[in-house]
C-alpha cells in the first residue's frame, strides 16, 4: 500500500520534474545575472538584529520584493524588535497552507578577520581557502560558474533563501505553473540575536499563523559529504552550572594541603561519575525518554553517508565518545564540559588550595527528552553523590553543616522538536525535493544543533522541517561568509518545486 | 639511661634558666625603649629583594650593627645579588658553631592596601584588627605594654629576630654570661625573592659554613594556639601541569557534542581517579617512602594542641581530607589541585567542546620522599589510566595513535628536610627553649609549607631546625604586617638561651 502510494508520487513528480528542472535552468540562464544583482543587493544592507535602523530597512527592502511578486505582505511589529516580515499569497482552491521561514538577520561581524567588508558583497571565481581570487560580477550568464562565490555576510546564512524564493515566484509566474499550496513567507530578523520574541509574534498573531499545515524552514548547510539533505529535527538545549567548595578562602597549599578540602578534586570526582569510560552517561535515567525512531527513519538514518572518518582526520581525534557512529550520536541527549574554572593554571597558577571551582555543563536534548526533567535528572545524581544543594554560595551555617557542597545554577532552555518522515505532507516534501536533487538526497532525522523549532511542532502542533540550501563550507556565524553560485541555483529550483508539488 | 641524661640537663638549665630570664626582665626593662628604637630604624629602611641599593643599606647598617658588639662581619656578595651579611663570634674554648640564620628582605607590597606606610613603622596600642589605635614610639618603660605592636614591612618576617639577636648580644656582654659556642651570624637578602643563589652561595663559602654544628632559622610565627614552638622540618614542594586533549580546535557542541571526546571530562576523570572519597591519594607507591617518626616525636606530636576544630569553624569546613588530625596530615605527601581551566565558565560560558582542559598540580613532600621520584609514581598512575604522555602539544600524528593523550609539564621542586628530635645538640636545644618559653613548648615535626632547609640537612649534612618568635597573627606577606612587643620580648631571651645554652 505504501510502495504503491509512493510509485504514485514519484509518477506524479516525474511529470513536475522535468518541467521544473528545465524551466528553473532555462529562468537562470535567461535572468541569472539579475538574481546575482539582486542578492547583492540584499547582501549591501547591514543586518545585525541590534542595528534596528539597518535592520527596518532589510524589512522593508523584502516587503517591496514580495510586494512586485503578488504577494500581500506587511511587517508584524513589537516596539525594539526586529519585525517579522509576514507575506501571503493566496492560491484559489488549494486546500493547504505551507509557511517558508527564513531570517534575514546575521551574526555580529568583527569585521578585522574579514578578508573583505561584510556587507560589501564580493564575488570570487572560487572559494578563498581554495585559493579563489575577486572578479568583477558577472554581466553574462557565460561568466558564471557554479563554483563561484558571492562573499558577504548572510550570504549563506540566511539570506540565500530570500532570494531563491523570489526567484522561484518569478520563474513560476512567468511560466504560468500552478501553485498548489496557499503560501506564507515568515521573515525573522533575531535568530541570531536568540528569537527571543519569536514565541510572542507567534502568539499575538495566531490568526496568522494557525492556517499553516507545514512550516520549511529554510536556513543551514547541506550534508557534509556536499550531498544535499532534509532535516526533520533539532536537538534542545540547556545547561547548568555546578560550584563545589573547599575552604571559604582560599588557603596556602603548604600550610593547608592535605587537610583542607580541594575544591577541584570534589568537581573532578563528581564530573567523572557521571560518564564511564566509553563517554556514555551514566546518570539514572539520562536515556530513559530518548523516542525512538521508526522504521522509515532506520531506514533513513542508515542511507545516511558515515563521515566519522573523515571528521576523525579533520578533528585529529583518535577516539571519539560512545560506541555508536557520529549521525546515531546526535540521537542521545549530550552532556558536555563546556568550561572548567578554579585559581589558575598556567603562569597565574599560585600554590593555593582555591576556595570553589566551577563547571559549566552544556546539555542537548533529543526528541522526548523534557528540558527541566533532564536537569532533574543530573541534580539527583549530585545529590546521590552526596552533595547537598545549593541555589546561593553557602553560608556559614551551610557550610558547617554538609561534608561536600554544590551550587547548581540551571539555564534555561528548550526542547528537541522531530517531525515524522512517516506524514504524507512530508512524504511529498521528500518526494518533491528528490525531483531537484536526485535520489541521494540525504533525510537527516535531526540537527545535533538547536533551534527553537518546539515552537512549531509542540506548541502551535505542526509538523516543521529544515530545507537547506546553502554549502556546507558557507562559513556560517564566522568570517568570510559565502554563498556557492550552485548552491544559489539549487534553492531556486527546490523552492519552486516545494511550491508546486502536488496533493 | 635517656631519662636520667634528661634530668641532668634540665636541672643544669634550671640554674641558667633564672640567670637568662631575670636578667633578659632587667635588661629589657632599662633598654627596652632604645630596642624599640632601633627596630623602627631597622624597620625603616626598605627591603624588597630587587631593590639592590635599599638592599644593600639594610647589609650595611647590620653590619655595623654587629661589628659594634664585636662580631667579625663582611658582605658575602655576588653580582646582582642580595649579599649575605656574614658575622662570627668566636669563644674561647668553644667545642661547637651554632649559626643564626634571618632573612632581611620582606615580600613586595601593594602600600594601598596599609593603613600605614610600610616603611614608616608605626606604634600601636594593640592589634587594628582589636581596634588597635596609633599612638606614639615609647619614650619610657612604663609606657611599653607586651601588647603593643610595631606595625611596618618586616616587622614579623623577618627582621625581629636580627633586633632580639642584637639586645641579647648586649645584654649577653653587659652581665658577662659565657657563650658556650662559637657564634655564626647568616642574615640571607633574598628569601622571599626565592633564595635562588643561596646553594650557590653555600658552595661558594664552604669554608665558612662547614665548621657549623647547628642551623638556627630563626624565621616564621609561633603556634597558631600562641604557644611557643620549635618546627623541626619543613615539605618539600613541587608539582606538574596536566593537559587533556579534544578536539585540535573547539567545536559546537551541538553539532558535535555526544561524539567529540571532551578534555574536562577526561581530565576529571583523571583527577578522580588520584584519590578516594575520604582524600587519600591511591596513586602506587605516593606514600611508601614516608620516614616514620620516631618514638620521641610522635610523643610530640601527641602533645601538640589540636586546632582541627577552630581550624574547621574559621575556614568554613564541615570535612577535611583524610581522616587524620591537622597535625599528622602535614606529616604525609599532599596532591593539591590548585588551578582547572578548560573554556570558559560564568559569563563568559560559550556552547563549545573545548579543545583542552588544565590542571596545575600541587605536591608537598615529606621527609623520605624524592621529588622527581614522586613525580614519576604520578606519571605512572596517568599512564595507567590509559594516557599517552607528551611533553609538547601533540602534533597531527600523534593525536591519531592514542585514545587519550595528556601533557605533562613537570615543576622544580625540592625535597622536605627534618632534623631528628632524638640528637643530643637538638636535645639541649629545647632544654633550653623551655627554660624561656616554659614546659608547653610545642615541638613540631613539620611545617606544612616548604624552605629549602634541605640545602643545610641534606647537601651540608647538619641539623637545621626552626626557632620562630613573631606572633601567630603577625600578617606575614600581607598588609599591615606587624610584630608585638611581648614576642619581641621573648625573642631575646630565646636568644640569650641559646648564645648560652651549656653542652
Amino acid at each position: 500500500m505504501r510502495i504503491i502510494s509512493m510509485l504514485a508520487l514519484l509518477l506524479t513528480f516525474s511529470l513536475q520534474a522535468q518541467d521544473i528542472n528545465r524551466l528553473t535552468d532555462q529562468h537562470i540562464e535567461e535572468n541569472g545575472v539579475q538574481i546575482i544583482q539582486d542578492f547583492k543587493a540584499l547582501l549591501s544592507i547591514p543586518n545585525v538584529a541590534f542595528d534596528l535602523p539597518n535592520i527596518n530597512k532589510n524589512a522593508e527592502y523584502m516587503v517591496a520584493e514580495l510586494e512586485k511578486r503578488g504577494v500581500q505582505s506587511k511587517l508584524l511589529r513589537m516596539v525594539g524588535t526586529p519585525p517579522i516580515v509576514y507575506g501571503y499569497y493566496p492560491v484559489k482552491g488549494a486546500k493547504r497552507t505551507i509557511a517558508f521561514y527564513v531570517h534575514y538577520d546575521g551574526q555580529p561581524v568583527d569585521k578585522t578577520n574579514w578578508t573583505n567588508d561584510p556587507w560589501e558583497p564580493t564575488y570570487y571565481n572560487k572559494a578563498i581557502f581554495e585559493g579563489g581570487e575577486p572578479m568583477d560580477f558577472p554581466t553574462s550568464f557565460d561568466q558564471i560558474s557554479e563554483d563561484h562565490r558571492i562573499y558577504a555576510r548572510s550570504a549563506g546564512d540566511d539570506k540565500a533563501p530570500i532570494v531563491t524564493i523570489l526567484s522561484a515566484l518569478d520563474m513560476i509566474q512567468a511560466n504560468k505553473l500552478k501553485v498548489t499550496s496557499n503560501l506564507v513567507f515568515f521573515f525573522e530578523g533575531q535568530e541570531e540575536a536568540g528569537s527571543r520574541q519569536l514565541q510572542q509574534y507567534l502568539n499575538d498573531n495566531r490568526e496568522l499563523v494557525d492556517e499553516i499545515d507545514l512550516w520549511l524552514f529554510c536556513d543551514g548547510p547541506i550534508h557534509q559529504s556536499r550531498r544535499p539533505q532534509l532535516v526533520f529535527g533539532v536537538r534542545g538545549v540547556t545547561g547548568m552550572e555546578i560550584t563545589t567548595y573547599g575552604p571559604n578562602r582560599p588557603l596556602h597549599s603548604g600550610h593547608y594541603g592535605n587537610w583542607a578540602p580541594v575544591p577541584g578534586q570534589l568537581l573532578s570526582n563528581l564530573i567523572a561519575s557521571m560518564k564511564d569510560e566509553d563517554g556514555n552517561v551514566i546518570i539514572d535515567g539520562f536515556y530513559d525518554d530518548v523516542e525512538p525512531l521508526s522504521d522509515l527513519e532506520q531506514q533513513a538514518l542508515a542511507n545516511i553517508p558515515l563521515i566519522d572518518e573523515s571528521l576523525k582526520a579533520e578533528l585529529g581525534i583518535n577516539d571519539p565518545e560512545g560506541t555508536e557512529s557520529y549521525n546515531e550520536r546526535l540521537l542521545l541527549p549530550s552532556l558536555t564540559i563546556k568550561g572548567l574554572s578554579s585559581g589558575n593554571t598556567g603562569k597565574l597558577a599560585r600554590n593555593v588550595v582555591p576556595a570553589t571551582a566551577t563547571a559549566a555543563i552544556g546539555m542537548r536534548l533529543v526528541k522526548g527528552c523534557d528540558p527541566e526533567k533532564q536537569k532533574d535528572l543530573v541534580e539527583a545524581h549530585i545529590r546521590k553523590q552526596g552533595f547537598h544543594i545549593v541555589r546561593e554560595d553557602p553560608d556559614q551555617e551551610t557550610r558547617m553543616k554538609y561534608p561536600k557542597i554544590a551550587k547548581v545554577t540551571r539555564s534555561d532552555g528548550y526542547p528537541a522538536a522531530r517531525t515524522s518522515m512517516d506524514l504524507p505532507i512530508i512524504q511529498e516534501v521528500i518526494a518533491s525535493t528528490k525531483v531537484v536533487a536526485g535520489e541521494d538526497l540525504i533525510l537527516l532525522p535531526t540537527l545535533g544543533g538547536s533551534l527553537p523549532l518546539y515552537l512549531f511542532t509542540d506548541e502551535l502542533q505542526k509538523p516543521a522541517i529544515i530545507v537547506p540550501i546553502a554549502n556546507h563550507d558557507n562559513n556560517q556565524h564566522a568570517e568570510d561568509e559565502n554563498m556557492r553560485i550552485g548552491n544559489l541555483w539549487y534553492g531556486i529550483k527546490l523552492m519552486g518545486a516545494l511550491m508546486t508539488m502536488e496533493k
